[in-house]
């Protein structure tokens, strides 16, 4: 199996946090490949930097996706999944989606650790679009700004550990999620730490594409993520206009 | 008073159906400028269509807002809005958001009349996401595809009006929304055939925007409508980049 | 345009303020009247009070709607207004269905302040009755009992403020909502002092019943906001009858 | 234990429907009185009809009240209730509400059988602000206008099961809430008849006041339903001023 | 009247608490009977312990029904509830149901006090099956674990109050539940000296059994809690055997 | 690794097809067992048989989990699961939870597909425990009765398909999930015939609970999912006394 991780962020540091908790996730045999977005912000917290980032991450999907047997929008918040649930023909998936699926089988509520306070509207809003809002007990950010977006593990391991004990004894959790791709990896060495099950994004997603793809439920040609219908457009790079023209369905 | 409406699909009639009823609408001294995305696809029907529409009508924004003293997102399901309300420093607003603002002062449950099927689930999850679904009596869409975008009022006016009979006897619907820029000034032409009141996303759009700049709310300094904090990017067009140096709240 | 702002409660000083607030808002060649109900308490902030001021606002509307284009019942929580919807021949809306209105214009969470506490059990079931509930942050409200019903705002203005504050920094509010007739006008002079966008009741409510005028969406003669049946009654008074029997449907 | 009925429609024969079906539901003892509401209309439909009927209650209840051990709304709808809840020292509580609280305890889901089409929104609301959509299977309502509001089970009593059949069968309903005054009684003879449990808003309010007399679970004094602060107010009936003086927590 | 309260937990301490204040509460003539449960655990607190106590309460409850008219599961959160009450011919409940039935009846918003931490969550997912989530205020325990289960109101009332104070000022209770069948005749003791109304599970049941018995509103031979469909079985009981066999719509 | 997959039916020959689909799915490595209730109902379809499902899972899980690495309830439904997630050291899942999350991930909306109609109720409100009802397009089962519980694909196969085919062109859904252990397998025969992704109960439950094992999230130890206290206990087997008394965090 080939798998796509698009960092949807301008981060090179990021990516490499994304590929090596992805290697380590993977099956035996699965090959990762990260790409990350030529263009847009360093690290998306707002629903503005996002916008960009789900461009970005359709260009780089349009490009590449032909070479893979699944797609991963490897931000939290999941910029673009939807859009490219309907375009691509392989099974997609999202980091916050993910991390929600492997929550859902740990436990009733869960509650999301993020990296800045600001960030957390964004993520309440990917939550309440998943329809998961009423299994959320709480989101609680970092309270400072990040120094080095490639570091924020080194620098705030342990008060990401307070964060989550007060979301288990304060808000009544009953899993952990530790979001944002910056904090990749991180899930594993806390473990044993927590007095919760804590899931990490960047592995849930790996693990549950290669789910999808043993499970081959098949691509919708019907209903709304039916690839779009052709029509005209305009002004699109090569790659876009292509995945465009490539509907499956007649 | 100024107001811009970004036509988020490619089509220049649709742009001219909504500049001919932005006009009819606006108070006396509004001045309203349309301007139609550079790029894109004929007419927005899917989330991934939306996507492309949101990067476009964000560009179109980045390029030209300062001129204006308001920015519509003049497709229904409003591509990009949250994203704007962010980063512009004007009040934004979009036709969905509109046309359902004017619909809750009107009754207690409204539904949308579209034209395509394919449509509707787009639609819907733009009502989720403004929080108004609760009201949402139903989403009834024409069955057969558009011939023509621009001339869809003229082809399909009875379809229409036999589908928003059908949303008030059989849905219990308050309220029918007419949605779609291809529909705009339709609801105009409806009112005295439909036995419910009908609205617009145009007309309530550019209403309400001159409301917004009336009533001087002020703009969030605070909070997840702040513009997003400044921080590295690359690769983005100079009236994004612009935009994104732009933050007012230091 | 001619518009009527019914106060249910019965303080006159409350209607000035309403008054004054209402002519800054409206657009030029508006007309505002402002009459105070004639009977009822001088400040409504329970349920029971409410019932007592939709009575009262159902026959001040029943006597004098007939010289106006509009409605407005001008006291947060709305007494009366979905029956007045119903029985009217013209727009009507509340204070707190248009503030809310225009809360969804700017931001996607919204606060209330309130000038008591006991008033915010009835502000939430208004909400809820709007079905924006999803959407409420908080509803906070002043501490202590009101001295000087009509002299609120000078009063307690620091505490308003500071209220707000903590609505947008722990709450997670995009908007603040000023709630309650006796702070008509106070949003327009926090603005510069909040951190985020204010709205206010009578000031929402004036733009957006001029906007539902412009529109003109027509009125409803099937469904539940039609006039309702005639059917016999007694001991009404006799604007109150002679509303009754006008149904425009026939 | 004494109870009175108020009848917030000015029909006396509905008030004989009601009368007849809390006698024969009361408890040994029990002593029943039904008072019908000096003005407003023979029958509550609407919004604005139950506007009516709330402040007519209130008077009733305010003049009559202290001869009683509690006090039933005897509407479906339930106009005035909370209001009443908060003004009067003894247990209240209307059709609506009781019939679900006897639903509740019989079944998951329910749907409401009522006498006409256009009462359904003014019901689906009083289930929404009781809370319990979540299990409101469905509302359905005859189609024809109402000959004769007293000898409405005589005419149309096959066609109320058929409703009541589609309930269960189309709609997945496990309880029948057969709704309004003029049906009191009926669910007893239609108990054989029905292939699920039904329940009638006469004899369940009976009951549950009953109930409530006996579990004496006490009077709020703070909170929201303590009675209104004692204000200022004008133009009352002497009783609803006697009432609103009245407040018992100094 | 003959009723049957079923111990789910294995206490005798307990099932005396629950039979004097069922004995307390029952109208004259009533005959109360309480079973413990052969099998199980001391105190019910988390999903697994009801598991067992939902299966002991189908042992008694198929063993012993035929001698009763009505049938109440004795602990809050009602292990059992919903399959019992497919499975047997008379009315049943439990005392989370029946509790929040009588706190419906009282006011808007309820709170639960309850005798630990940990039992916290079951009630929440209990009150979310009975749909009325959106009416609980809060729900708090005692923090330190009970020395004593059938002594818990004698060593714990004070800090009980307390937290039923807390639920009224911070949290906006209308009404205070005191959950679990330890508590089982507390709120009779405690109703002088709480803000609001205090309801009981074991009292509610009671009354609210005797209600159903007195409305005789049906047994369901269709929809969802008609008895189970005629099947192969094996390895159970007598009784529940025999109970299965018994089904009553041929 | 070792699976074990709970059939808290009785019939041997649904163990069977749970066995075959479950081989089928797993990675490679992984050994399935499937262990059939010992005693219970042939097939669950009603919280009655439910509850008893729930017990027999619990004491086969009790008695043979030592042996395994992830335990499966293999029934639509869940019985037992939230209760055997406290109790067991290992990851639990059920058919429904496990088809949902694989739902999850390839559409918005999904409908359940059941093999009865008196079933659809149960799963209802296990989606809605679940939390995802919002998602929830429809549930559609056979009409006619079962004849034979281990044949029910091949008889019913054709009308299977059908009410798929009515649940994406009538009810929107993006996603099929076959629910119900009697179809495990079906779904990888009809995707080629399905005009969207189809899932089953098995294939996700061995998928999900694979990957649970791989990304090692830990046990809860505090929360509400951490193994019920110590406590007395009496009259339960040796298996379930032994798994209470193995709490692992003193």
């Amino acid at each position: 199996m080939n798998i796509l991780l698009i960092n949807p962020n301008t981060s090179d540091s990021v990516s490499d946090l994304i590929r090596a908790e992805a290697e380590r996730s993977a099956a035996q045999g699965t090959q990762i490949e990260v790409i990350t977005a030529p263009f847009g912000v360093a690290y998306i917290e707002t629903r503005f930097e996002a916008l960009i980032g789900a461009y970005a991450a359709a260009e780089v999907a349009a490009k590449h996706h032909e070479r893979f047997d699944a797609v991963i929008v490897a931000a939290f918040g999941d910029p673009g999944l939807a859009g490219l649930r309907e375009a691509l023909p392989c099974p997609v998936t999202g980091l916050t989606e993910a991390a929600l699926a492997s929550a859902s089988l740990l436990g009733q509520r869960f509650s999301i650790v993020a990296i800045s306070q600001r960030i957390r509207a964004w993520y309440r809003e990917t939550v309440q679009h998943i329809g998961l809002d009423g299994r959320l007990a709480s989101i609680r950010g970092l309270d400072e700004p990040l120094a080095d977006i490639g570091n924020v593990q080194g620098n705030q391991g342990e008060r990401l550990i307070a964060l989550a004990e007060r979301c288990v004894d304060e808000d009544g959790a009953d899993v952990i999620v530790l979001a944002g791709a910056p904090l990749a990896g991180l899930a594993r060495c806390l473990r044993g730490r927590l007095p919760v099950p804590v899931v990490d994004g960047v592995s849930s997603a790996v693990r549950h594409v290669e789910s999808l793809i043993a499970l081959q439920p098949g691509k919708a040609v019907r209903g709304s993520f039916a690839p779009p219908p052709v029509k005209a457009n305009q002004g699109l790079s090569p790659a876009l206009e292509r995945l465009l023209a490539s509907r499956r369905h007649v």
